[in-house]
């Protein structure tokens, strides 16, 4: 396709979603909810040709020699498609966030203000060949009474279309327009950097997927970017902590899951208590295949364990590799967190009040935590019921992003016929 | 000063603020209040030194041939000093943002999940030559936590620095660094470019001025900026409105000041109830020589009226001109919003309960109002206390941004030894 017929039909697409975006806002909760759950229904009754759709997909990636944990990530399976249809009934029983009104509250003028929470607009979602996401993506955009351009890795193509169909069919089954989801059906690399430049039809864009991606997306965008970088969490052990949960929670932080933003990658140890967790700890990690990088300090107290460089602590390993450092303080604590860290989150496991109290206070990342795993940084832990992902942004939203996430508040006045100056 | 050195310095300035901002997060809300009262009461003393430098500034300015409205907003007088300082202490006076926690609620994991409001961290603000911007905006960013770096048009400097003088002053007062309010003193046009692709360093740039340095800024920075570009305005006059009502807000929304970005530049009105309202409205206009462009319409009732063309319903005159259409509905009026405003604010008059409702919901603004003047939108008239700017953005703030808008949410998560899994 020659770049300007890519133009033209990526503001097709951009000018499709903003007249779209106008009738999804309006939208009742009812024509919402029912629009995702005749999707979820479409999702389980085409069960058969979106496997089979999606069997090309990954006979096509397998040909072009992508790897295992690609074609892993491709693969649907019918439990797979359920867990989508089960996820899109799981957003409509969600409370619905537009139109709320907060705050209302009348001025010595004699106008009342307030605030109305309301849709983003147009929302744009730019991952990789995940098919699951596009069902996910769709339904949480619909529900808080966004459009969404959707565009996922190009070797997930022929599945996204059957998904996006079954949404269309779901909207249409509630006189929504098929334009409020839309997905990018071609897949030149150019049409993203057409889309993420779509100033006045797109208002946020949402990367997923790998470093690489969100590095390229935050450079070239020219539309607010709701995203996180690294997940580079850490966890403190305080002079104080409970041994034995000390252990527990650290290791649940590091080996639950290790491929995750919110596993922990670095541990930071009060020199008090160093001698008491880090030798059993430790020996868990080593029976797990964990790999360990600690200061000197740390090595002394658990001599097998490799010396840590200086690019350890900036490291997100994702992966069983944990770098251990020893401080003398939680103010040295709260400084490496300062230094190293990534603003995602950072968990402090004490009994005591006031170190508790500064650490929530004081470390600047997305979740806070005490006396926890920074394992449940996750928008279903936390609550919000689904998350489009987790944000280490400081403006709009930060942490796990569900659908209020996905909306923003306008301010609302009612008068009597107020003037100013009056 | 060569391009290196420049750069250089512009990173030591973002360094520091950087330093400073972790400091005046955690600084007690008395603390931050000491701060500005000292700084109040430096500002009355030195009452004289400030009118001395700021004359200074004026006699350069007039040398360089600027116009009288430009050496209008660069003159204090003893009681724009004193409203300054009365500023100040009005800030003290607000309710601290930072550190409250709401909606802590329990999940059935056993963690507590709830949200802490906290500073921004650095905030950049790019300002033209208007001295009493140096004040205000230092003392909404301490007071919300925030470091700032204040980056005046060059034309008021010598003003600004002893601005700056007062500032420091009350912040060494109160124990606080200096660096927690830096006032460039750089003047080299380049510097603003380096500071607003400051990444890492400065977390948000607030530009204050007109739609040229507005654009210039979102166009160039690399950070996200906290702006409005356009305020394009309407006021919908429904059918059911109350005549005298609506001639009462739309002479208010019109005339009560020209130049501001909340003043009304198009009145629509519904065609059953134009020819009540339009000629005694019309006449009031006239009489304050408010110029008027009408569709033809409009014209019909109110012939002496000039034909409105299509860049009308675009412009914002920021004068007395008015665009004047007549519409045949609601959802007319609505669609000329949506096509032609820049989601400023946005007023319907109307007697009509689901017709406000439907006004309050569909047309997205930043503000929305119903009988009453859209010269209303303003951080004073909210309740807000102070404001730093009206953002039309998406994201984040919309609408006035007074202290809650210089700050965002984190997560905070206290557990009892929860693991994730277990």
């Amino acid at each position: 396709m020659n770049s300007q017929t890519l133009q033209s039909q990526v503001v097709a697409l951009g000018q499709a979603a903003r007249a779209a975006s106008r009738h999804i806002a309006k939208a009742s909760t009812a024509a919402k909810n029912q629009a995702l759950l005749l999707a979820a229904a479409a999702l389980r009754r085409d069960q058969a040709s979106l496997l089979a759709a999606n069997a090309e997909d990954v006979e096509q990636a397998r040909k072009k020699g992508l790897d295992e944990a690609f074609l892993d990530r491709l693969t649907l399976t019918a439990k797979s498609i359920e867990s989508m249809a089960s996820g899109l009934e799981q957003i409509a029983a969600l409370q619905d966030p537009v139109g709320e009104i907060t705050g209302l509250s009348r001025r010595p003028s004699g106008i009342e203000v307030g605030r109305m929470r309301v849709p983003l607009g147009v929302i744009a979602i730019i991952y990789e060949a995940r098919p699951n996401v596009t069902a996910d993506a769709a339904g949480l955009c619909l529900k808080s009474g966004n459009a969404c351009i959707l565009r996922g890795g190009s070797e997930a193509l022929r599945s996204n279309q059957i998904i996006a169909r079954a949404m269309h069919e779901g909207l249409r089954g509630a006189l929504l327009p098929d334009s409020v989801v839309q997905v990018m059906d071609f897949t030149d690399r150019a049409a993203v950097g057409e889309l993420i430049t779509l100033k006045g039809l797109v208002d946020v864009i949402v990367p997923r997927g790998g470093k690489g991606l969100i590095e390229r997306i935050s450079n070239e965008a020219r539309i607010p970017v709701l995203k996180h970088l690294d997940g580079v969490c850490h966890t403190f052990v305080d002079a104080s902590a409970d041994v034995s949960m000390a252990v527990k929670v650290a290791d649940n932080a590091k080996t639950q899951r290790y491929g995750t933003c919110n596993t922990m990658e670095t541990l930071l140890v009060h020199e008090a208590i160093a001698a008491s967790v880090l030798p059993p700890l430790c020996d868990i990690y080593r029976n797990k295949g964990v790999e360990l990088r600690g200061d000197e300090a740390a090595r002394r107290l658990v001599p097998e364990m490799k010396p840590a460089e200086e690019a350890d602590w900036y490291a997100e390993y994702l992966a069983p590799i944990l770098a251990i450092r020893i401080v003398p303080s939680l103010d040295a604590a709260i400084d490496h967190i300062a230094r190293y860290g990534s603003q995602h989150t950072d968990a402090i496991l004490t009994n005591d009040w006031h170190n508790a109290n500064r650490f929530l206070r004081e470390v600047d990342s997305s979740s806070v935590m005490v006396n926890t795993s920074t394992r449940f940084a996750d928008g279903f832990e936390y609550g919000l019921g689904a998350e489009i992902g987790i944000s280490t942004d400081k403006l709009h939203a930060r942490g796990p992003v569900g659908l209020e996430g996905l909306t923003s508040q306008k301010f609302v006045v009612l008068g009597h016929g107020e003037i100013r100056g009056g």
